[in-house]
């Protein structure tokens, strides 16, 4: 077995950034590390999107996984780091929200504020804390560190404004909600509780795209349509997702990341 | 010794798709594991780009390797997922084309249908089946997993469509190839059994571009020439191969990713 | 603990390449290896570019790291490939100024020619010796073969030009830099003896952009400054950086990788 450490960040792949934190931590390991790149495209300065991207990737990962997420716009300034148990894993990262989504679906079993400066980098720059502060700290805690060794107790994780991660209900009985895109086009949502249910008594969704509306069928798989019906289903995620099959959805309806979508079950 | 997984997807890398198979394959390891990413670039249902990648990067692994391949326009509706074994290595892909390449280049060792669903994950999606059947199945051969205990034996795989693997000759001996463009705009063929020999006694290649025709010189290596030549040569898949020195031959000639190509040996 | 193998290209991630290095490697690998990407995205032939992106990235890696670093217009050319050993951490690489950064930054305590053709695949094409003589030279070092076992010994790497490495100070007490761009569109210097005092004592950069100029506040981190401020500081490698807090330097200047960027301390 190894010590599996895994990274999500928003620092692209083209840079050193992202091996620079890899070498800090094989560096200090006497271990064997397995890193995982989650993802390194998080848009710049993106904590709601890494939120939820390291939510939804983390769950999937064994007991005592490391997940060191950096997407950190207030480096160097008073924002706090943090080293917080969710879910039987670790997380290390900037209080800014980035654990917000964590934060929402699981109880916080423990939480510890960086401060231990001892862990970290003999020189710690002023603008890349990934490296100097959390890489070290992070193959401290994979190979069985422990979490009160970083610092002292944190109460409260920071939240993601509530605004980015729901689904609302409209006062006509229809719904809006914040999309993301994934790289097939596919358009997500958050979901919310009553999706399931209304997805398997619907039949498809009326969506609102301002000067017209256009229906999307509700199936189970994309397959189930010919290519380039616009479809609606439960995710793999477990959340509604809008599709257009073998196609793009988004740019087909000219939804962008970050819109909010308005739509009604029928 | 670890046990070697590579991966090849139309997952992109920005979402946490990838992410999700490499957590649910660690935690079900017991064994070191060592994932190679192949390709998470292949285009959004691009089978048959897929299964050339696929074909011409797996021979370069040690035998016993498994290859995770999941480009699947189909998930969810009754095409199957197979494990099979090809030249020493094992293969967990939909059969829909995706080792349609490997399966024309080498014989099929042994092929059985994913069936089983004992080792697959308890809840499975209708839409991510790499995740919830084709990555635990594939940990499960990589840790020594018997091939036959996957489900029923498959006889015949899927190949890929005639028209989009091969190099034809024209009547008036020339050659029509659907090609393919790399990184560094590189035109690659497929090749053909006769390029190796025609290349030898070749001296140029002339390639017709509809409105006016351009000639290629046939070189060795791409350094022979000065930077800007146009070159045809023996690419290091063994297969002809277009180029310009230190430039971009795809944009110079305005060939893009699966175009036809009308050249001849002169 | 396992063998670290980085590797560094122009090759992109989209094609095959990438994988069939890690291929051979694993194929002739008796003990586990770790790789770790640090960038295929160099630009293609971006020789000057690759090198800094290792030199800042080894620098941070454990002694003995093995670097396979492959940007290599020169191909089957007379250029040599040398594995040097340089600041406790071997490089394996054509001879082309791709270790020039490391050779300026370190001495360079011992350097081979790759010619010993018994460490090489049995079939070396023409134009991909990353995967046919560095791949296998790199896994026989990081599995502890002599460095002298690969070839002759080599008296002097060759170097990057003068005028792409370093800042140049004009006549009029101003500084002329050429610069590199991140993926935040961050504008990078290779800064100078000079910069970290000239920061300290100064309190902001007049930048000449030609048709006007713009002044950067020196600051210690991004978020000193409201989202959108023009400023400068000392980076995370110790060298002078431009940035627009939480936006685009380089966008909001439109200056480009390799531009000279001509500015003055004040």
């Amino acid at each position: 077995m190894s010590n599996v450490i895994t990274l999500l960040t928003d620092f692209g792949t083209r840079d050193s950034y992202v091996a620079q934190m890899k070498g800090v931590m094989l560096a200090r390991a006497s271990t064997v590390l397995t890193f995982v790149d989650i993802s390194h495209e998080v848009p710049p300065q993106g904590i709601a999107y890494g939120a939820r991207v390291l939510a939804e990737a983390s769950v999937r990962f064994p007991p005592r996984t490391v997940h060191l997420a950096v997407v950190d716009p207030g480096v160097g300034t008073s924002r706090r780091i943090v080293a917080a148990k969710i879910n039987d894993q670790v997380f290390v990262a900037p209080d800014n929200g980035l654990l917000g989504q964590l934060a929402d679906e699981f109880p916080v079993q423990e939480a510890f504020e960086l401060r231990n400066s001892q862990l970290w980098e003999t020189n710690v720059s002023a603008t890349f804390h990934g490296r100097d502060i959390l890489a070290p700290v992070a193959v401290f805690l994979a190979e069985g560190g422990e979490l009160r060794s970083v610092g002292p107790p944190v109460v409260q994780l920071e939240r993601l404004p509530v605004w980015e991660s729901q689904i609302f209900a409209t006062n006509d009985g229809g719904v809006v909600a914040r999309v993301r895109i994934d790289h097939f086009g596919n358009i997500l949502t958050e979901g919310d509780s009553t999706c399931l249910g209304r997805l398997a008594h619907s039949t498809s969704l009326l969506i609102d795209l301002g000067s017209r509306a256009v229906e999307a069928r509700i199936v189970s798989t994309y397959g189930q349509m010919p290519a380039g019906s616009l479809v609606a289903l439960l995710g793999s995620q477990g959340k509604l997702e809008i599709a257009v099959v073998n196609g793009n959805a988004a740019s087909s309806l000219n939804i962008a990341e970050g819109d909010e979508l308005r739509f009604r079950y029928q």
